[in-house]
């Protein structure tokens, strides 16, 4: 093993440490948001206002189910020293960086959720909470992605990203740019910036 | 080739016509949708409806990214000849197998944004085309569920679907056991069956 192939692989599990602090942590606060969720379905007083957070509810619980499954994946590699372990030629890995490809849209759709939840749930305890686990989130989504960008470089191999061409449209969630109301104040310029129909088929 | 592996490649590529047709067809149905959130986001008179709209689209927009590379992939096997091509062994056929599980949930969460936008919608012309749309989709998902269940069965592989335990809670999409509205008439009752935070993790 070169020195530059070490490192690279010292970088990989530095950065695998974090992903699975990250996705520790969000699958944690999806049960937070799910305890949340669950009298909201339980008293809804009609059919949409049921519908919509069950839905909601279901996307978190599928997501969920994805991180029970993640977790231990990033874990295993975590203590891999093999350099062979961490090649494109191993298909394990593959899937490695395919899921968690996958699991930057779980935290971007999460914070969303997030943020249409706080346009209903307005009282001080949920919308505390509701803040918290935001900001975390939104923090962490940021992370994964610059993350992902750097190793689907390095690792060049035959993956391609389905959904890069999406990213640079994600700007609408930092409510840094905006004032500072509960929920996301955004443009619909800004919602639809760079976005065709055509460009993705 | 055995008769009877022989019989197993004929099974898999008939049932690969079928989920080529699939979701070629939810593909198009994906850009009908969206093209009918597009103005509805474009107009939206405040910031909740708005990021409410615009979530279910980029929703679909990555399920859309997805299916432009999974549409191929069923291609290519579709024109596979040789039994061990079909095997666990063929790393390309079980990410195969892990996408279309994948959008098994795809299209059900499809069928979801569709009863969700049946409630707001009730013109004669998109309530029209939504309830098109939906009595396709729902088909279509409970086919790609039946046949998934045939085929994890069948490759005895170390696959295991991370959403199995989901499957039993999905009966609520059934419309046919409601009273005819335009979106499904359910209980809280039902939404909540059989489902616990504690039996995922």
């Amino acid at each position: 093993m070169t020195v530059v192939k070490k490192l690279g692989v010292l970088k990989m599990k530095e950065e695998l440490k974090i992903f699975y602090q990250i996705f520790t942590t969000t699958k944690d606060a999806i049960e937070k948001f799910m305890n949340m969720l669950d009298p909201v379905i339980q008293n809804a007083t009609d059919d949409h206002e049921r519908l919509y957070y069950h839905h909601i509810f279901e996307e978190e619980e599928q997501r969920l189910s994805r991180l029970v499954e993640l977790i231990p994946l990033i874990s295993k590699f975590e203590n891999e020293k093999e350099e062979k372990d961490f090649a494109p030629t191993n298909n394990e890995f593959n899937r490695l960086l395919q899921e968690l490809n996958l699991e930057k849209f779980g935290l971007h759709n999460f914070v969303e959720h997030l943020d249409l939840a706080l346009f209903r749930f307005t009282d001080e305890e949920r919308s505390t909470l509701l803040n918290q686990l935001r900001e975390v989130s939104y923090k962490d989504y940021q992370q994964v992605k610059a993350m992902l960008i750097d190793i689907n470089k390095r690792f060049d191999n035959d993956y391609v990203d389905p959904h890069a061409h999406h990213d640079h449209d994600h700007d609408h969630l930092d409510r840094s740019v905006t004032t500072s109301t509960a929920a996301p104040v955004t443009t619909s310029a800004k919602y639809k910036k760079g976005f065709t129909v055509g460009s993705l088929i």
